[in-house]
């Protein structure tokens, strides 16, 4: 019998990343891809497709495809489709899954990227074996992923979990979504420069963060400056830390999960923003909830997390249902 | 073969209504009980189980006893027990459902009676064929039932579903909770009657709500006035209306339910309170949730919805398994 692989792909607005993998989250092949480079959706998967079959081809007879699995912005588990991503190039509702599907001939399966960082935490990384537990992504947006009993929660619309447009300040900053005063206004690397940009103007302190380009401002940047001491710096964290740990109180009292877990480029900025935030969020529960939830970093931070998450949930969606057919017949 | 019936029980801080109900939801016999009388656990369940099986003997020998659900504050669905309630004169830990269990010598389940209405209305009322919904129960407090995939929302710790605890207003109001600017605070018995007296105390206008003893200002009593064209109590209901729709557009950030449910004393205030509500839901929902998600009055208002859901429960938990085990051998 020859070992089944997945095509676990990871779309972002600018690059795609591609991984073959083994059911262990072993990534046999790896390839990096331009989302931006094509203009419609149909040239996009028909040009990475034929790239992934001769990727394919390299391997040893001994493997088999069995599946696909998309992490994309806006991408709906139930339609199958991307649908109007704000983010993409492609406008309206996509069938994504089904072009996959078509040019590489197996099942594909999508859910957005936070979703797909959810199930690959409970594949591959620290949420193996919970039941209860939320992935928080933090890149140009903040996503998140929520898993209640052992399953993803996508709600009636199949867009359930958006954590980073609930309202963390009433009639606060405007969001790209159009509302104000989102989470993703205030967390998000957009949300840190802006931080950083307002600290700046508003004191008379001196900061290394002054000499930084705007466009360069961010986690990263934010982060190393206050590691080096700036005062500044240090503080972007720690207010941040006290909007995002308040927020994620309501999280707890909406899910009540076990761990939560901060996955993307927020990474970068560590203890500097955990601290702030998790005792931010123990101060705010309700004293039901207190010392029950976990607050730490990805497992799959650096890892490839968004290969091994849509990877996993193709997995999860065909291939381990058929190894359980065929065990019981 | 025998007719099979459960014990509903809504276990309420001042009074207990307890129901023998059919499967189909009949409710055959009906009793009410002083909860406050009793100072402990032990002597309240001995005294009720004795009532429940007088009422037992009065059926037809063609009835037999299968299961008892239980609806209370703070009731833990994973630990059987009524976990330090703030409404209740017992303390600390109480294992109410093994109480039960062992004075009527069947299972028992126990949860909060926002969960109890939530499966009751999933059961018997608006939420028949719903996989993703939410009841808010609204009485002394402001109680929240989850319903995801089909299935009730307990978390990790069994407290999940806590949306009266969740933000409304930063450093608002003190709650009973504890905490600031909670939805209870301002939505609830209490919250309208603060509501109430801060605009009478603001406004110059004339109002009938400054005839009301303050203990009688509450949803029914204000509904009552802005019925009768009163303008400061139809003010109260629009003010309330726009804090609870934002709240709820957060809920639906988290759960895109495909319908929320308004279960209780707020009632009385009808379209009053729906249309601002709803106004202020979809004017804060993200572009992929407007128009997707329904609110409306629960279907079991009026109707021993509490003990409907507790029987609800009894039914979901024990004697629906039985029977399909059964049709199975």
């Amino acid at each position: 019998m020859k070992n089944k692989i997945v095509v676990g792909a990871d779309i972002g607005g600018t690059n795609t990343a591609v991984g073959l993998l083994s059911e262990s989250g072993e990534i046999l092949r790896k390839l990096k891809f331009s989302t931006t480079a094509f203009d419609d959706a149909e040239s996009f998967v028909a040009a990475l497709c034929a790239e992934i079959l001769v990727e394919i081809e390299k391997l040893s007879d001994n493997y088999e495809l069995c599946a696909v699995g998309l992490g994309a912005p806006n991408g709906n588990f139930y339609s199958g489709m991307v649908e109007e991503a704000p983010n993409l190039k492609w406008k309206g509702n996509v069938n994504l899954s089904a072009m996959f599907s078509k040019a590489l001939n197996v099942p594909a399966v999508i859910t957005n990227d936070a979703n797909a960082a959810a199930i690959g935490e409970m594949l591959y990384g620290g949420a193996k074996g919970l039941k209860n537990f939320v992935v928080i992504t933090l890149g140009t947006g903040l996503g998140s992923g929520i898993v209640v009993n052992g399953e993803l929660l996508y709600g009636h619309t199949g867009f359930a979990g958006e954590v980073g447009h609930t309202t963390a300040q009433l009639d606060g900053r405007p969001c790209t979504c159009g509302k104000r005063g989102c989470l993703e206004a205030y967390i998000s690397a957009r949300g840190f420069r802006q931080t950083a940009m307002e600290m700046l103007t508003a004191n008379k302190t001196e900061s290394v963060l002054s000499q930084i380009p705007m466009e360069k401002l961010g986690p990263k940047s934010i982060a190393k400056a206050a590691n080096e001491g700036d005062q500044i710096a240090r503080e972007v964290f720690e207010w941040s830390g006290k909007i995002l740990g308040r927020q994620l109180a309501d999280t707890v009292a909406y899910l009540s999960p076990e761990k939560i877990f901060l996955y993307g480029g927020i990474a970068h900025a560590g203890e500097l923003l955990l601290e702030p935030t998790r005792n931010a969020m123990e101060e705010n529960l309700l004293h039901i909830f207190k010392g029950h939830t976990g607050l730490e970093f990805s497992q799959l931070q650096g890892k490839s997390g968004g290969i091994l998450g849509a990877a996993a949930l193709a997995w999860k969606s065909f291939c381990a249902a058929e190894k359980s057919v065929s065990s019981e017949g």
